[in-house]
């Protein structure tokens, strides 16, 4: 029986757990509000999140003490907002992290340092990459809580390793496939919050399909070249892993990215947008992330660029997505 | 002044109608129904499709006279359904096309012949390639209708040509840009009728956003596998004209294809569901098309091969998404 660490009490940790659990493995919950952890221990439901799914007790124990969480789990998943990686890890040492294999399901970076979270982790922790990997496919959790058909896939720099984790989550509407590629996978992740959100600005405007169409294939030809420009290695954008996360992010009614930039789009602040949807848009601060470490490479980027001029420039949204519309073909 | 003959009295006809003789140039329009005609002309507005736009009749000079609306232009815009292609322009015979530059909108093959449509023009009226194009882009024509910001390629042999085409189109709302690329893009734009039949049957069956991204991904592959089959040159499918159009087809709540494509996957017969739409969904054809003519090529196709099981030889579609599922990653 696999013992499994999962971080954070979000929807996807939720799903997450539940594949894992109903799988066999034995799942140690962090959640960091006590209250959410009694509410589980009294309910089995998580009180937030998908909170249709019951979990079964005898394989999930949810907790707020991470030390002990950590302690008895051979694998650690990550699935808090990126922006609280930091703060969710403080209690931790070195030690702790020593001889776990971590898994983000994080598709963000470090806010204040715009690193990838499997870097931030691999520094901090001195963890050496062959233990890391990354979640990704195109899965949203309210899907998996209603156990429609989903495909993930494991990015890492060991295939092994992948091939090991997506054996604890493969079932009966679960697909996993392994790949050797683990840098490219976390990039595209984070940026397709930002083309999420983006898809949602112009919607706001009230632009189309037929734009969000032209947006994202553009969007497809500016995550390749800034992929490319952080790590290069051959690499097929157009499977799940990248071009099926990207659609169902930016196509999705579920999409908190996209929700959030429709809102901006509409003439929401950034502070009332945020407020309103009582929860984190990753893609906000992806923005910022990926501006920054734009500044040395110089990437081509007009969308992850009006994004952030939006976002953080104030500049209003119907002037830059004017701007974009000349830019595409 | 151009002078353009439009054939067809469908939506993407009446749009492409709207956006040539707002941009000034006079178009023939040849629609079969005498009555549809004389209803433009006392009310200036299709009966049929797109009806709230209004049409200058200055400009627009609708007739059901094939051969006289022809002889008027100097272009000649194909715009009814690929299954009427040869029916319609029965009466035309070789010298009728002489001189003329011919532009097909159709996104479909001529069903008994397994051709596409500009290669059925070029033989039938013996038209050099170079004075051939088709328009393609991700551009629903309900979205022209509401002058929302749309898109479109033409591609072509010949580059003047399609740049030539592209003065007529772009205004304040349609970006146009020439390609040279007329076989592929007219594949693709074949393909993508079948994917969104396809994503429509998954939608009906209940598979979700989560699955339907992935078809989505490994339809992209499936296309260029083909598309480099059938006419290898190098292309980009991320490309408008390509990734763009396959996504707004696939996506969009406009899209005939995939409405019918849901119909089946809900349990309607092929009859029913067509009795019930009342319109031809192009997929349905191009589904019969592809499937011969990849009896030569032997490419992998399996997302057109369940839909070829499914609407011909009557294979449930819950079994053939369930062989496609397994397919997939």
């Amino acid at each position: 029986m696999s013992k499994i660490a999962v971080i954070g009490g979000g929807s996807w940790a939720t799903a997450l757990t539940k594949i894992l659990s109903e799988n066999g493995a034995q799942v140690g919950w962090w959640l960091r509000h006590k209250e959410d952890v009694q509410h589980l221990l009294r309910t089995r439901h998580n009180a937030r999140y998908l909170s249709s799914v019951a979990f079964d007790l005898d394989k999930v124990l949810p907790s707020s003490d991470l030390e002990e969480v950590v302690e008895a789990a051979e694998w650690v998943v990550l699935a808090v907002p990126a922006a609280f990686v930091q703060n969710a890890l403080e209690k931790l040492d070195r030690d702790d992290l020593k001889h776990k294999r971590v898994i983000s399901a994080i598709k963000g970076m470090i806010p204040s340092k715009n690193v990838l979270v499997t870097d931030y982790v691999a520094e901090r922790f001195r963890l050496p990459h062959e233990r890391l990997g990354i979640v990704a496919g195109p899965c949203h959790a309210e899907e998996v809580a209603l156990e429609k058909q989903s495909y993930l896939t494991i990015g890492a720099w060991d295939m092994a390793l992948a091939e090991d984790f997506c054996q604890l989550l493969r079932n009966r509407y679960v697909k996993a496939s392994p790949m050797l590629d683990l840098d490219g996978i976390e990039y595209c992740a984070v940026m397709k919050n930002i083309i999420a959100l983006t898809c949602g600005i112009a919607h706001g405007l009230g632009y189309g399909d037929n734009f969000q169409a032209v947006l994202v294939s553009n969007a497809v030809q500016e995550i390749r070249r800034f992929v490319h420009a952080v790590n290069p290695q051959p690499r097929d954008l157009s499977a799940s892993a990248y071009l099926g996360d990207l659609l169902v992010t930016a196509y999705s009614q579920f999409s908190r990215n996209r929700t959030f930039g429709s809102m901006i789009g509409r003439g929401y602040s950034v502070k009332s947008a945020q407020l309103e949807m009582n929860m984190v848009a990753e893609g906000y601060y992806a923005v910022k992330s990926i501006h920054e470490l734009n500044k040395k490479l110089l990437v081509n980027m007009p969308i992850a660029l009006a994004a952030y001029r939006i976002l953080y420039e104030k500049v209003a949204p119907a002037v830059e997505i004017e701007l974009l519309k000349e830019k595409f073909r």
